[in-house]
This record gives structure tokens, C-alpha cells and sequence, in this order.
């Protein structure tokens, strides 16, 4: 790890990090972002959802060869229902270190892992089952209320299609969500850096951004440094899709420094381990891999257990086929076995492994749609069957669940899968890539997709994996991180205003005064990326004195709508002035003078 | 004009010009665009709807001295109904040339303006009431067919919303839609450079591009170089929203270059002409800027004639106020002067001029909502219902109508706009801005309105015109010109396919069969924007032996689906094969060897 490029840690402009307390644990303490707004203005500081972890906190010293403070260790141990487990020892297959490749530096500060006690479940599904308010459930009422006080809901505007959305969230509304199996908290034992999150339609639209090496391009240190930079963004959690080399050690310096729950495809390091070939994973080294990962602390695990034999022939019409990496691993390997996968075979048994560490499920859609030409078809929608079933196994094993759901899907078909979602799948969150809603422009697929993801949102999408420009034609780098996560918070923010949120509207609200009143610095600092929005209006007008003009290059002084219209309410209200003199001149009975002690 | 910079002219990437000819008009020659791919595909060129003019014609010799030919003048003239009209020759005052302001290179060729005769009306509305096909009329069905054939009408997919796209386009059927007022082809007789097209719900969506100069920055060259680029990515239309200087000269050139429908908003340069003080418009000036725009051809006029004096108190409560450019002008006349705009007063006058060049109305939605907080408010709406009685008087003089539209809005608030304006304006086209989607991303308004964009299209509208992503903040240069355009047309063509247009999927299904076939070159060539595709793959595989790789950077090669799901494919055929064999073995009653004139 010689060579991290520089964490950015700098706190957002005008933005500092604020904490609220819990009331019924202790040591809940929620982070928040306050955006201070001018004096003129005079207007509290905005609250908004923070993602970024301690990296925005001055407070923090940040030292990567630590890693952060494990916030939730004290809540894991105090329940009592784990132990420290024998640590199943790195390997070198678990870094595919074949030929003359050195070794990664290996993280300096490892914890023996945990395990959960024989018999017990320590997932947060089976406390929200017994009744049990966790501290995580705690955490995540506070976040989700984003400062509001209980009670001050305005009017609600919005359309959630049968979401239901509470004017406020309370601790015990997060367990019923997590209890009912509408929401989860992927919180893996191992991982107690991470800040809490929900993933359900009844709370804030999610995104997810995608990061990992691959064996072309990409180094290591460059992806822990993707994830601080992904979260400062915005992203609600980060999948770590490495398949290259230094897999092993890879993950866990990202999970040692990530206050978001880590997610991954562990298909993809089981096939490194037997050399690439799909037909020769076996469910041991599949088995073993799952281990590893969950010893780590990955909190949810893309799992394709939905691909069955019967599936695979109804993707032989398609335009494009299986274009799920995990989808088309399992489905070759079950041609080459003529057998059912052992992900669907050994379903149970993976439960186990989950429930022990309380890895969430995220069922993998092997068979999505890769173009608009197969979206909505036979393939799909029987996977969603079967993914309808395993979800429903992993709920007797206390798992948490999520569904992962396309892809490539025209506006008109998007509803539909929403619907079959939530009917096949019990109401399981559904987490959705893009979809994308043409095929035609690549280079702009995060602009195709956003069409797609905000109004997937809105239908009930709990959290949308962000596409980025790079879709389709390479390894995104730094800047398509960046334009991928901003890109889906709009998309998550545009779906959460139309379903209602409440509140959600506020961000809008207070940028939309400050552009009124020609705040500029006021505009940029509230927007999601305060740097583009100053640079592009630098551009044409780079000078301080024009952040306090009242117009800007679009459209000029003499054309500028806002400036006029405030001459408008000016001119309204000498109007109105006037005619209430008028007024009071003719009640006056119309004498020109009156005593001055009877002005008002 | 001496600092043109270069009009780009090349054509696109394995794409060439092709025309299809008229067969009730022997002149009606209609451009296309063929895009070819590489032989392996086994597969016709790919016809695309083509925007871009004579300029990706290499066939034709550009010089911007001497304008586009002029290829409606002889239909024109043919119907009989126009007679050359005395100049209103250029006044100083139209080119805001005060100070010391050196006057612009006036256009060498200019023509002697036409005018409908006395008791004629020269309108597409008119002809089309008439039962009349004009030439106009056949080249517009060619054009919306893309080259396909009669009858050749596949399987429909989608959900028009109430729309009723045929299978087909014929003549006959844009002659019916112009006379409902469900459509609209602008094409002033003063514009015969225009290649014609149609803006309405029952047609492919089209997309408008803004260009102008502002007082702040710009200059006239680059405004006609910008035109000839928005159109290559693909503007329908262009509006030209010049406010500085030689504003006139300026839309001479774009005219005589342009061979797509110029719109304008005469209100800009006529404020211009009283000195930029709103209050001191007249009918007088108003009227004159109509007859100077009209003769020189331009094809469109934004009128905010629907911003009455009852309408202003409604918009105090507001967020944004009044945030269009015209309707916060007439605002404020209209309380400066404590009476009805000019505009609306004159609406009939506005009419006749109108009539007599065929220019159509765009109707301003001059109380459009500036935020989400304002959106679908009573001041929005009020206007819309005096835009209804508008448009009915327009008809009644003969003249085609749009309706402009919002804005910011809400996805869930979308619908209803595009309900209440088919049914307030009589199902005449609408046209909207965006609409952005939330207020929270300046520098992404592109993004934040391709959303409600794509949406409002496939709920009906006929025309979207884009926003850039210097939107709210500075002028767009010529990348955030591409940028726009590139991400309209995604929004439109997700709408067309959304809407069931005939073969819009055409173009998605050959792209993603480039991909699953790893065609990379033709995955380019058939992407809005091959530049960035094609760069973007480079950026990590630059090799030229990289473009038949089996695989790209994002996966590397043992990772890619598509590979892998190609292997499946084998596989299975392999397996059909083996069984087929196997069946054959044991319906030959199990002998082991057949006698080779047997085995098939």
C-alpha cells in the first residue's frame, strides 16, 4: 500500500459534522451534515444525510493503517450471542498470488473474528423478531428523520404506490420494517466500523456504487481510496466487485476503513480460486469462500442461487443472452454438471453461514435483461419465481434479504417489475441496477439509467446501484465514481420527493430561495456537488464580485427572470401600499391631511 | 464573420446519406442516414432519422456566404398564394447598435421576403383543412417511417397514453393531424432552407436546442457554428434566444444556414429596442420586431400572451417567483401599466401577422414553475386555461399552435400536466422544458430534466427542449451544447420506445447485437455519440487489436458474461446436439453403426 493516493477529507464547503444523541442507547450518536446558509438569508443551517463517515470529520484523525473506530463492537459483544472464532488463516489462493506476483501489504491491525454462539442468531432480523430495539435500529431512526423533531411533519404531496412512509421514524417503526422483512440492515458482526443504514421502501431511497479492480487495469490502493471518495459523494453503500489479484487483502482494507455496509459477489473469488474455469467450483470452495468473506466483515453477499437448468433454455432466444457475470458462471456451470447449481443445491446451508455473521442476502438476478429487446421476458421473471421462494427460506433461517433486480428495461415495463417483486418476493427490499431505458448511447449510460432508477425508486426500489458513464466500455476511474454516485442521488432524491418523503423537499426548498435571493454561494454549497456547480459558474464569471450579482452569463442582467420578478413583487406591493392609502384616504372620509397621531 | 470556426461537416462514422423520393411530389427527396456495419453481422445498414442537413453531406460543397439551397422556395411559390412583399428594410435599433458598436458583416444574398396575399392563408393549417397534401406534408411521412416499408409493421410494444401511433405514416395521416392541431410543421415561407418535420404526439419526439449569445459573453460566429453542431447530434429544432447586439444579422445567418425549423421569442429583441426597460414596450415596437422576424424567416415565435394581469397576484407566495424570461418582461409591464399585455390585447393582429409567413405559435408558458416547491401551483395553471382560449383563436386565423411547457417538477406531478394541457389547448402539441425533476444538482440539469423529460415524452409530449448542464449557472459553450442534444435524444428515444413507436427499438436491438457479438466498432457506430464511445473504450484498451477483444476493461476477459453466456450457448447447442443423437440412437433401435446412406 505504498502508493494510496491522497484520501480527500476535507470537510464539504460551509458543511460541518453534527451529532445526535440516542435516547434509548447510550451511545448512539448519529452523524449529520449541517450546510450553513448566509446571514441575510436568515435561515438555520440545512440538515442532510451524511454518508462520508469520519473522512468529513475534523474532529477524526484518520490513519488508514488503523482503520476507524469499530463504533458497533461494544453493542455486538454486549448481546452476548457471539464469540471469538478460530480464524480460518489466509491462504495464498485467497490472493490468486499463481506466477511471480508479490504479495500486498497485509492489513497491520486484524481482529480475531466473531462468530455467532451455537444455536443463538445474531442477525438483526431475528432481534427485530423477538422484539429487540437495537442500537443499529436506534441509529437508523435518527438518520432516517434527518433532524426533524417528532411532530413537526407539514403537509405531506406525493405518490408512494402503497409505500408507507411514517411523518416520522421511530426505533420501533425500523424493527417492524426489519421484523416484516421490508427493510434491512446489512451489519455484519465483523464489520463494527460501519455507521447503520436501512435498505427498505418505506425509508430513503438508497444507492449503491460499485468499485474493484480487474485484471486489466486498477490497483488496490486505488480502490480504498474509490470507496472514501464514493462515500463522500454520497453512496449509501459500496460493492466491492475485485476480481484481479490481492482480492483477500484488497477487501479488507476497504472493510477496515468503510463506515458503509461492504457488499460483494464472493462467486467471483471463488472462481479466481480454481483458476477461471466455472465448471470446476465446487460448493467447498464456494462454501470456504463465504467463510472468508463473512470472517472479514462483508455485511451482504450477491448470491445467484436463483439460476436454475430450467432457466437456461429460456435465454436462448435473447439478444443478449445472460449478461450477469454470476448468472453466466452458474449457468455454465450447471450445463457442464447438467445439474441444479450447489448455491441453489446447499441454499440452507448458506443460510447458516449468513445467520452466523448476519451477512444479508442480496439474491442475485443471473438471468436480468441486457437490452431493451429482453427486458420483462419468460427468463427473467421465472428467476424472480425462484428468488421469490429462497427468500422466503432465508427468513426461516432469520437472513435478511434483498433482491436484485435489472438491468435493461424500456419506461413502460418498469412498473412491472416492481409489482412481481414485491408480490413473488414478500416485500423483500429490491435493489435495482439502473435500469437502463435505451441501448443506444453508450458513454451516457449513468443519464439512460437515471431515467430508469429514478422512476424505479418511486415505483418502491429501496436502493439503486449506480451505472456510470464508463457502462459498457471499461474500469471506471475516479471522475466516473464521482458523476455515477451524484448522477443516482438525483435519481434516489427525485424519487423520494415524488413518493412524498417527508421532507425531502426541504434541500430543494432552501437552494431554490437562495437562488432566488442570488445567494450563489448559498446555491452551490447546497447542491449535491458544490465544486461543479462554482466551476461551471466561475467559467463565464470568475470574479468574487459576481458571486453577489443579480443575474449570471445565461441570460444576462437585462434578461434575468428572478431579478425581474423581484422588481414585480416590488411593484405588487407599492401597488398594494398604495391602494391601502387610497383606501384608508377615502374611509378617511378623503381628507388630504390627517393628525399625525392617527397615521398608522 | 471573419472568426467562423470551422463548421464541422464530416459525416459520421460508417454512416452515409441517403435520400428517399416522393411519389406524390416528383421534389420531395428526403434525407436519411445509413449506418453500416461490419459484414460478419449478416445485416442491413441501420436508417436513423437525420437532423443534420446538407452539412454531413459530402456531396454537397457548404458555403455559409451563400446559405443552404433553398428547397421549399419553388413549392412555395407554386401554391400561389405569396407575392414578394417591400422590405422592411434593417433599422439601426434592431441590432442595438448604440455606443460605439461596430455594425456585423451583413449576410451577402439576401432575398426579398414573400408574403401570403391579401385573403390567403399560406399556413400548413390552412392547406391541410383544405384537404390539400403538400409537399411539406409527403416529405414529413417519408421521414418519420425511417426508410421502412408499407406493411412492414412488426409486433407493437409500449404504452402511447392516449396517443395513436400508426403502424405506418402516410401522407394522408400528417394531413389529418395538422388539420386536428394535433401537429405542427413549422416552415415560414421566408425559411425554404428548412428540411420539413413535424412536431406532435402522434410522431417521434423531438428535442430543441437553445443558442443565442447573452450581453455577457459570445459572440455571432459562434452561435452559427454552435447551430450546425447542435443539429449534427441531433436538435429537430433550434431556437435562437440572442439578447446582445447584431441580433439581427445574427439570426440572418443562422436562417440562411439552417436547415432545420428557427424559433425565437420576438419579446427579447424588442425589449432590446426600448432600451432594455420593460415598461417602455409597445405594441408598436412589438409588432414591427413580428414583421422584421417573419421575413426573415423565422419559423416559430414564443408569445407569452397568456400572462394576464389576474394571474400575477398568484405567483407571490412563490418560491421562484416568475422565472421565465418573457412572462416576468410582461409582468411587469403589465403592472407598470396596470392593464392587459399588448400581447393579449392583440392576439388577433399577432394572428394575421402570423398567417401571413406561416409562422406557427409556440404559446410561452410565462408563469412556468422555477422550483419544485412551485410546481402545478394555480398560477401555472391559470395561464395554461388562457392558453387554451389561444390557441382556439390561433385556429380560427388559420394558425398552428404549440404550447410550451414546465419546468421544474416533481415525477408524480408530471402526468398531470401533460393531462391538463391536452385537454385545455384541444390536444395541440406541447412542448416542455425538461422538466428538472428536483432543484438540488446545478451542473447536472441535464440529468436532473432528462428524467422528467423522458417521462413528460412518453406521456405526450411532442417536443422537448433540452437543458444543459450549465443550466441556472452560465451560458452553455459548445461541449455543453453536445452534451444537452446527446441527452435529449435519450430522453426522446426513450419516450418513442416507451410509446410503442414503430421500430424506435430498431436501433436498441442492432447496438446491443453489436455488443453480444463484440463488435465493438459497430457498437460505436451505432451510438448517439460514437466520439465518446469509441474514446471511453480506449481509455483503458487503446489497442486497435482491442476492438475484437472478447471482452472489456470493466470485467477483463474471464469475468465477461457475454463471453461466457456465448460458451453456454455452445454448450447447450452441444447438448441439443448430443441428445438429438442419442434420440436418433435409440429410434434406429440401438444399433450402434447405421449404414452411412442412412445417417442425416
Amino acid at each position: 500500500m505504498n502508493a494510496v493516493p491522497r484520501i480527500v477529507c476535507d470537510s464539504l464547503p460551509a458543511s460541518r459534522k453534527v451529532h445526535r444523541q440516542g435516547s434509548i442507547h447510550a451511545g448512539v450518536r448519529v452523524p449529520m451534515r449541517e450546510i450553513s446558509v448566509h446571514p441575510s438569508a436568515g435561515e438555520p443551517p440545512l440538515v442532510v444525510y451524511d454518508s462520508s463517515g469520519p473522512y468529513t470529520d475534523p474532529a477524526v484523525r484518520i490513519d488508514i493503517e488503523r482503520g476507524l473506530q469499530p463504533l458497533r463492537r461494544e453493542w455486538i459483544l454486549s448481546r452476548g450471542d457471539v464469540e471469538p472464532c478460530e480464524d480460518r488463516a489466509m491462504r495464498p489462493q485467497d490472493e490468486d498470488l499463481g506466477a511471480a506476483i508479490a504479495a500486498a501489504t497485509p492489513f497491520p491491525n486484524l481482529r480475531r473474528p466473531l462468530k455467532g454462539r451455537a444455536g443463538s442468531a445474531c442477525t438483526q432480523l431475528a432481534y427485530a423478531r423477538a422484539g429487540i430495539i437495537t442500537p443499529e435500529m436506534e441509529f437508523i431512526a435518527i438518520r432516517e428523520n434527518l433532524g426533524r423533531e417528532r411532530g413537526a411533519a407539514g403537509a405531506r404531496d406525493g405518490n408512494a404506490w402503497g409505500a408507507c412512509i411514517p411523518d416520522y421514524v421511530t426505533p420501533e417503526f425500523v424493527r417492524a420494517e426489519v421484523a416484516a422483512g421490508r427493510a434491512i440492515i446489512p451489519a455484519n458482526i465483523n464489520h463494527p466500523e460501519s455507521e447503520p443504514m436501512v435498505i427498505g421502501r418505506n425509508f430513503l431511497v438508497k444507492i449503491n456504487a460499485n468499485i474493484g479492480n480487474s485484471a486489466v487495469s486498477s490497483s488496490m490502493a486505488e480502490e480504498v481510496e474509490k470507496m472514501v471518495w464514493a462515500i463522500r459523494w454520497g453512496a449509501d453503500t459500496v460493492m466491492d466487485l475485485s476480481t484481479g489479484r490481492n482480492i483477500h487483502t484488497i477487501r479488507e482494507w476497504i472493510l477496515r476503513n468503510s463506515p458503509v455496509p461492504i457488499g460483494t459477489v464472493p462467486i467471483y473469488q471463488a472462481l479466481e480460486k480454481v483458476g477461471g474455469l466455472a465448471e470446476a467450483l465446487t460448493w467447498d470452495v464456494f462454501r470456504d469462500t463465504l467463510i472468508e468473506q463473512a470472517e472479514q466483515g462483508v455485511d451482504y453477499f450477491t448470491i445467484h442461487a436463483g439460476v436454475r437448468l430450467r432457466h437456461i433454455p429460456l435465454t436462448a432466444s435473447r439478444v443478449t443472452g445472460i449478461v450477469s457475470r454470476g448468472g453466466s458462471i452458474m449457468a455454465k456451470w450447471c450445463l457442464a454438471h447438467h445439474r441444479e447449481s450447489f448455491l441453489y443445491e446447499h441454499f440452507e446451508e448458506i443460510c447458516a453461514i449468513c445467520r452466523a455473521y448476519d451477512v444479508s442476502f442480496s439474491l442475485g438476478d443471473g438471468l436480468r435483461p441486457g437490452s431493451i429487446a429482453d427486458a420483462n421476458d419468460a427468463a427473467q421473471f421465472a428467476e424472480l419465481e425462484t428468488l421469490g421462494e429462497l427468500t422466503h427460506i432465508a427468513w426461516e433461517n432469520d437472513c435478511q434479504v434483498m433482491i436484485e433486480g435489472p438491468g435493461h428495461v424500456p419506461m413502460h415495463k418498469i412498473k412491472e417489475n416492481v409489482d412481481r417483486q414485491l408480490a413473488a418476493c414478500g416485500e423483500a427490499p429490491f435493489y435495482t441496477l439502473g435500469p437502463l431505458t435505451t441501448d443506444i448511447a453508450p458513454g451516457y449510460d449513468h443519464i439512460t439509467s437515471a431515467i430508469g432508477a429514478a422512476m424505479i425508486g418511486w415505483y418502491g426500489t429501496a436502493m439503486l446501484c449506480y451505472v456510470t458513464p464508463k457502462e459498457h466500455l471499461g474500469l471506471p476511474d475516479r471522475n466516473d465514481v464521482k458523476t455515477g454516485v451524484i448522477t443516482y442521488k438525483i435519481a434516489a432524491h427525485a424519487a423520494d420527493l415524488a413518493k412524498g418523503h417527508p421532507r425531502a423537499g426541504d434541500r430543494d426548498d432552501a437552494l431554490s430561495r437562495a437562488r432566488f435571493d442570488f445567494r450563489w454561494e448559498d446555491q452551490f454549497n447546497l447542491s449535491l456537488d458544490p465544486d461543479t456547480a462554482c466551476a461551471f459558474h466561475d467559467e463565464t464569471m470568475p470574479k468574487e464580485a459576481h458571486k453577489a450579482a443579480h443575474f449570471c452569463s445565461m441570460c444576462g442582467p437585462k434578461f434575468c427572470s428572478m431579478r425581474i420578478s423581484h422588481e414585480v413583487r416590488e411593484e405588487a406591493a407599492r401597488r398594494e401600499g398604495l391602494e391601502q392609502m387610497a383606501e384608508k384616504f377615502r374611509a378617511g372620509g378623503g381628507q388630504l391631511y390627517v393628525r399625525a397621531d392617527e397615521a398608522g
